[in-house]
């Protein structure tokens, strides 16, 4: 095993304790319900401790590692917590991703909450990373959408960033985005802009949603600042790029997959918007598996 | 496209608001931002209307309508909201599954929040069914694990509900299920078992997870509930229902997929249990699209 | 005064208190209100210290220390707590159970929250001690109920634990007992047992309220996992646990109190279920009572 | 069963649902935990409707009845609730207080979480109106403590109120009481008052604690608006009634009892303070019980 | 009185009540404390019902009055609130804005909590009317900034809206704003900008505070999409407007008051951004006053 | 800048953290939104760390220096805060408020929210100041209402007392104050008042509200404890005054301002209650700006 010295993913924001706190806690209610660890208050004594390593399984990129830590800190402060593998790192199989020691009870109670973000968090993390390494000798970055699980937007757009990719808008109110619903009540593509510029801040940005050739004309023609091709052929697209002309933004939207990626990115199209990097990404396989006192002491000890 | 009559699916058990209302109201909130639907408010207006189809693009089974719903109803409960296809019924491509309609701006609004809830657990309960149909010659009950989305147990393991298959654990408190670092702290599986029994209330089951044939005997011996068969082979699995004679429930769990369930439920364990239906399974493809008013009045007039 | 020794009882569950720290906040700002400790705040200056001691008035038992030394450490995390008698304990009349030490203001602003908190539970604890020990000659367990104070189930259900009593379901959840209600509405005991037993998940363990030995034969013939005997005679009990003969987990609920529990207890029933240590449990008697720097100097000094 | 005319208690206030919904709701999810009612679910269907009676079996006064109702109703907004006995009204054992019909389901799953509001705040009631009724001769009023349930102070004030009593401070910013512990660190209750005097605002009463006639004195020197006698003989409490010349309410506390109370009303107090009516009265005996739809049809149809 | 006829100003975003109704709850809760309005609860009965009118009292532009209505609506459902005077819409001295008629407890305890918010925005609303007036005949627009009251930035933002004026950022994460405390730390504007466009998403603009007319033309030459002119006299503001030659969005900033707006938005600048009209704006005088049944029956019968 | 010994106004009464945690942890979470501050993040790395300096630039009086404390605090425990005014000391332009010093990410981020909250409180304190030095040769106490911001009243009520003014009620429940509106509806002034006496407990004040000399004697026939006199002239006050004869409290209410304050003080009334100082008092100006390292290292090594 190889390790990694410890330290930060600098080219990641900061997620501030405040932005996840009340998620963790809510989640660890919902796991130890009203009664506890029922099994591990039984077998396990209050004077037990042990050392335990969440190891990866799978090859993938690490998102929401601080998360997992505040799952074990909420039911002891005392844990140990040494950080192996930071968020926006790649991990093999078997690497360590994180050791965590101290008292036996909370730390198996805590495992399941803290691992179900982590597993979650690096699954999306990864499915981006791999996608973004596909296109890597092209200009489009990898971005992706608001199809994000309930309640979780910041921590998911979160691990896109740590999987290399970038952020779409975060929420209906912090960018404009005009989709075909919109179009067909305004009547048109060029009402639906000339609508949004009457009423919007001059701190927004927009973007139109296209299905035709025509319809991107007309976009190009009210200066929008952003068009999403929505599920066009890579032929198309590349017309759409030509036409455009870098005078906007231009993102391909709809059926980028593994297969696609290279060859949309290949038109030469600034942006790859992706949903099932949020909603679809199979969790990346870890565990936690307990290693006993003596263990810790010739290996982890800090 | 066939439309089923409006009826609830009896086999499911009721999904009180109460235990979602919360979870809807913030997801709705995390969507609409400070500012709301920066969008929608600028082009549509006060009084424009809209009919708009919720249609499946993927076969699949439907969980998680009434959350959808309610969704909708959070912005304006005026909505009308008529239900083609409820919880626990399956859809074919095209297929409708709710027609919304009324005032435009908060149907367009709530449209991702609703749908969000009702991909994640419409996948969820489509990947069970599949599954539960592959066994569905052999006893095995397909069950879920506590692998599920941090605040959302309660719906994805109603989704399971809704998929055909059944629940394990809801928490850390409603069984006991005595794993491998837990054997590893008390010593055995023999010790471990009698310490939960001493402590344990009268209307608590235990299950333990056994690696070998060796540690099954153990359990057998002291007349626990369950066993979980932990990633052994078909073969393994086979002996181990045949030692156990029907004394304990037989739980076959890890590596259970597409293409190992059927040969796995063949041994004629009692449960095959699967992670990956709550924290891996693909969200079902759906869209809510715009038909406008003459369309409604020919094809969903009520 | 004896003081034992600063210990925890290894018998009880830990306590986490991610499962009261919002309680313990409600009732300080219930108690608080919108100005505070008007009283307090007038006549004590900031610089005041003292030290405070919690003492029994009333033989009991403990429970809730943690919970008390917790809305203490609301107002001021720098409150010295030392605990004498730790949940689980026994206190005689003039027994010191903890003493609080330092600023003067925080420690008499969370002096009754932290006691209604305290002499709750521990009343539970004690009415649960009483009962036990009543019937400790037989195999019997008391068991408590649903009816709790709303809200405060998890730290009821622990005091009970603490009064050496054993929990019965926490919620309607995580088990099934099936109710002369139910077994109106299917039209009989072996009815409403056989459609349980299609729905419930394999860790779910089934009991029957029975008023009649029928009921109590066909819900033996149903192999159910316990039995509830529903305001029956000592004579009927016995005659209960006699056809039971150890098939099934027997409960004798309904009219058990301090007189008629070791009669009982005597039949030979596994399980006194009582709703009246939870929900009309007196309160212990307990005060706090400052004793100024020198006193404690002398005698409590760390 | 003589049924009072649906009416409200013209002399209680209001209470409005603002005040308990997010109690209700916690105690309702505290009940159903993840899984709902897996018993009802399982043995009723969808279809069922029920009539049940809300009954008492021990003679009292109710309060909390819609609570209760609210209960009922956050499950199913559509079940029929008669109040035939509202807050503030008598029962006999035997009387039904309310009604409930429609669904089954919600009916039985909200059953607890009504009772536990309802036979607690019931109790505090009776309790109250058993020592209102006692010393109905004299001048004397029944006053509450802050010695409530955590969370609960608005509704079991309320049930004192229902009970005939009256509400002394509801928390410690509304009113000043200087107590034992204030008086020693301010050196004298004189000094304590003053600082007092000196700080709080024009709408704030004094209250002083006293332990002694001669500290009674010097609080009648500063003009107090109460004063409390704390645990003295009723030959004192009387001497010190004689003393005041009703230039101060006086109040007695401590060891007010059943067979107490008339004694010392007797001395002329104005008030007798009595905590156990809020943290010990035992809950009021109520059921309940499903009657059929014919049994409705006859006797509550409406 | 000129009543205009009921209807909503199209210009305005809708505010769903999602977005508020936290908000109102918690501030009737924080009016009613713990014992509810004492004051009306012993005055008025049960049945006294009553017609209130809300009027101006001082030239002013309303805003929030649906938020006004909520309050009332918490306490009761029941009542009616007519709204003559809809958000956005200018109210003269003694002009009704809203009737409010029904039970006369809940109208008058929710009055203040109504108000407390209706004045406020309305005070925001009119302060904003104020400057957009003046600089009517010039491009600039009015807009706000983040100096908004703690917990009400979305109200306090419509309220603007109402105002005629626009919103600028509504927080730290729906735009870039770098501000020398940025430049500091990079080391200079262009850097700034430069670290900037390396980590954003597409859809976030950046605008840069400039103190002189050197870092304007450095971030002109980066291509922002914005400027912020701090603190600028009239000439620079114009000669900065100059330079940018419309490259860029110029936005005047500091020192906005009714004296100097006019002059400063003569410079051609975009945007005039005042803090004040959120954080200083004085409330907006109106008042709530009974008049009873007969007088509604006569000229407010709807 | 003198900067004044680090000490705390003993006069204030302490702000437990507990009364104002979630409203500084909801502000923040309004200003971060769900992508946290981008620029900063985008700008500042990890590893910068700055000195800032809170500074006045009006005269003013500090209200809040704790609360801002905390909102820098949320975002990294480790940064250091040195306070140089405390609540209720006074600053003149330039002062220093405090020091805040630590990672830059954090300090730059949660520096909006802190002003927030120290400009307003700070704003109402000074304005509450400036009134209670022009009436400072008078028995007159300033008090204030209930007009206050939703959310903040026990903020705002301290910001009062930090300016050295005093409170009126803090709700509906903590006082009674009689209305015009309650007059109307119960028939006039004595009424109104024996309607409240029988009703509410023993340690509650009763203010009645008079418009003319008539009221005001019906309310002193019925012995209340202050009167409040409506928008009434100097003279009319001073005339109240005299017919009162200290046998209550008199408040004089509407029209006290900057300019009147002093005459109407010069009546002998008790108290002069203003609604401006809290709904709008103008915040004070006040900024954080960032000082390098070497600056700290000279002045504000500590």
């Amino acid at each position: 095993m190889h390790i990694k010295e410890d330290q930060h993913n600098h080219d990641l924001p900061p997620l501030y304790p405040l932005l996840y706190e009340e998620l963790v806690r809510k989640a660890l209610s919902e796991d130890l319900g009203r009664a506890g660890d029922t099994t591990t208050d039984a077998i396990v004594s209050l004077d037990d401790t042990a050392t335990a390593i969440i190891r990866a399984h799978a090859p993938g990129r690490v998102a929401g590692i601080d998360v997992a830590r505040y799952a074990f800190h909420c039911l002891d402060a005392e844990l140990g917590f040494e950080i192996l593998l930071h968020d926006g790192y790649d991990a093999e199989p078997g690497d360590t991703i994180a050791v965590v020691h101290g008292a036996a009870r909370p730390l198996l109670s805590a495992e399941r909450t803290a691992l179900n973000f982590l597993t979650r968090l690096s699954g999306i993390a990864t499915a981006t990373r791999d996608i973004v390494s596909l296109v890597s000798r092209h200009r489009a970055r990898v971005v992706c959408t608001r199809k994000t699980t309930p309640g979780l937007r910041t921590l998911e757009k979160f691990a896109v960033r740590a999987g290399g990719g970038f952020n779409h808008r975060f929420g209906l109110d912090d960018a404009v985005l005009i989709k075909d619903n919109h179009i067909a009540i305004a009547g048109g593509v060029s009402e639906a802009i000339r609508r949004v510029r009457r009423r919007i801040g001059h701190m927004v940005k927009i973007e139109v949603e296209v299905d035709t050739l025509d319809q991107l004309e007309a976009a190009l023609r009210e200066k929008v600042d952003a068009i999403l091709l929505d599920n066009m052929s890579v032929e198309t697209i590349a017309e759409a790029v030509r036409m455009t002309r870098r005078r906007a933004i231009v993102e391909a939207s709809g059926g980028v997959t593994a297969e696609t990626a290279e060859a949309i990115a290949a038109t030469g199209v600034d942006l790859l918007s992706i949903g099932w990097i949020t909603h679809s990404a199979p969790a990346l396989n870890l565990s936690l598996d307990i290693a006993f006192e003596n263990y810790v002491s010739q290996e982890f000890a800090v």
